[in-house]
């Protein structure tokens, strides 16, 4: 038998970095529910009622429209692996670590990759894409719309029309966005989308909403072969979750509470006002770190409200600061990686985790630290 | 926005099906503790403690033991798709659902399967395998333990010999076993083994514990291409877990907290106490059915002590007394599917379900309905 463990008592972090983010206390408090089983009318009614939340943040009357049971990366997979098959090409527009990930995963299955690449922080303009698009000939298109290694936000109006246009589907990761910055699948006709419950809607990590259109869900069914993803295959979970409720694996009732939980929060706050409310506190800690001399990577044009990328100011020691603002005052933010390692830290406002009072404690933290 | 969704306020069912289970107080305490984030050292430890503790619930040193963050299912894909190449041999011992299952998921990832069935509620035994593997020249070789559709266990004495002899690697499944009875990945020799969270471990359904041997990992690293499931891949898993923490997915902090306390509760208990715990309640039921002439389908030599098929009796609605129990007396019990459909009910006597009060009230319920 091991020698005792410890109680769990971890330090009380305040998670300002890339994700997770704080979990509402009405979230933590649904988690500590006795469980239903998964065959329970009563868990029916919450799986159905989880799934129109779920529709509600995307902005989507998707029929297929649910948690994956996995974490965001899980979303990713699942997306792509139903969609491509050995062969397909795909178009994967890449500025950052997630974009590098979609092809990543994308390759694993098989695709054809033609990756469309610019500089880390940056976003992508209607004109390449299209012509990226007529150059490999890919039938699907994937694009993230919040890259959380970078800060930067990729306008998504009108896109979905050029790929649409060249007989292509649109994939978008919003991962960091759903639930902190407008993600509005119907108005602009996204076929895929995938995200995480550990950022903008104030969750654990541990379930991957997706949401498939109609047209997504053809281009499945016309596949030529099954998908080798058995645990990720989106028509047999369509079956589990809206359909004859056949059984595929046992949900995590846990997860659902926690997920119906943070998403009724998110329906009573109401979409705008909580896009609103992440938007004035990013402001406000921009307006704020100016005064410290402290320069986000992004410019504001494209600039992420719910991840903030920060410049490390010269001379300064990027791991010292972040060790100290964990140590000393409890706060948790995100060092930078790839071309960003060492250059900037990345502070989240996401969730529960956006709110004022954080972000002065924040600014007071490095005040003193950095003075 | 959606109409106004109800406070969370589930009716409180005893489980007492095939999962999942009741969740321990304790478990349910751990999950409504706020998180740390995943590049902390404090929650690196609890990693590591994690780890260590699953080590001794599958009794075994195996280095590569970890939680892969989806339910028992995504156990089952991660092993097998890790393990088979497209048109590796394997061979599938299958007498229930979820021996088909294997078989399912492995011809997704293109294993040549032969698959070597018996009745449901029936078990193996050493020269039938042997003959089965020297027949098809599996190079792996797949059994399912406790075999949740039908309440069978599977002895897995000597079999890892046997499948050593002939150059083959053994998979067992042990998802309603583990921490409910015996496993002993190193003394049988087993290379690999997956479960869930949701049974005999007291916790909720979300993390699928695995376990491979040196061997098994051997395999993995004479792939002669990557494995298509990038999410599974348990090589960059345990990197993420117990090497240099590459980054690959976000662990669902909750879900750690919860099994690091479910396995915490396993050592406190020590387990040839709780499996005789397990099989002391097991009996109990056993006895006390015989009396309202209940009868188990599986003969003693191989019944499971933690799940138990029960015969329906000759004129009685299998579906009336279930819906009665739920709907009078807050008891879940599970139904019969495949061949079982309507044949029998199942009952779990599964981590913090395993209490003799437990099969008190069960059966003074169904002596109730049934009289």
């Amino acid at each position: 038998m091991p020698s005792a463990y410890a109680d769990l008592n971890p330090s009380p972090r305040l998670l300002l970095g890339p994700g997770p983010s704080a979990v509402h206390p009405r979230v933590l408090r649904a988690m500590s529910t006795p469980l239903l089983g998964y065959t329970d009318p009563e868990f029916w009614k919450l799986m159905d009622e989880t799934q129109e939340l779920l529709r509600h943040a995307f902005q989507t009357a998707n029929a297929l429209t649910l948690p994956v049971s996995g974490t965001g990366m899980a979303g990713m997979e699942a997306v792509l692996s139903n969609l491509l098959e050995p062969g397909d090409p795909l178009l994967v527009c890449a500025a950052g670590f997630f974009g590098n990930r979609l092809e990543e995963v994308a390759l694993r299955h098989g695709a054809l990759v033609t990756k469309l690449e610019k500089p880390w922080g940056d976003v992508f303009n209607l004109p390449e894409i299209e012509a990226a698009l007529q150059k490999s000939g890919a039938k699907v298109v994937a694009i993230v719309q919040a890259e959380t290694s970078t800060g930067a936000l990729q306008p998504m109006e009108g896109l979905a029309e050029v790929v649409h246009r060249h007989g292509a589907l649109l994939v978008m990761d919003c991962v960091t966005s759903l639930g902190g910055v407008a993600v509005k699948l119907d108005e602009w006709g996204v076929d895929a989308a995938y995200s995480g419950t550990q950022k903008c809607l104030g969750c654990p990590p541990g379930l991957a909403p997706v949401s498939l259109s109609q047209g997504a869900r053809d281009k499945i069914r016309a596949r030529t072969q099954p998908l080798s993803a058995w645990y990720f295959d989106l028509e047999m979970l369509a079956k589990y979750w809206g359909g004859d409720r056949a059984y595929h694996h046992t949900v995590s009732g846990t997860l659902v509470y926690a997920l119906r939980e943070g998403l009724r929060l998110v329906a009573e706050e109401g979409l705008e006002a909580r896009w609103a409310r992440h938007r004035r506190n990013a402001e406000y800690l921009w307006q704020e770190m100016a005064e410290l001399d402290l320069v986000p990577l992004v410019p504001p044009a494209h600039r992420l409200p719910t991840l903030t990328t920060v410049r490390v100011p010269e001379g300064v020691d990027e791991a010292r600061v972040r060790t100290r603002l964990r140590d000393e005052y409890n706060i948790e933010v995100g060092a930078g990686f790839g071309p960003l390692k060492g250059k900037v830290w990345r502070v989240g406002l996401m969730g529960y985790s956006s709110r004022r009072e954080n972000v002065t404690l924040l600014l007071g933290a490095l005040r003193e630290i950095l003075k």
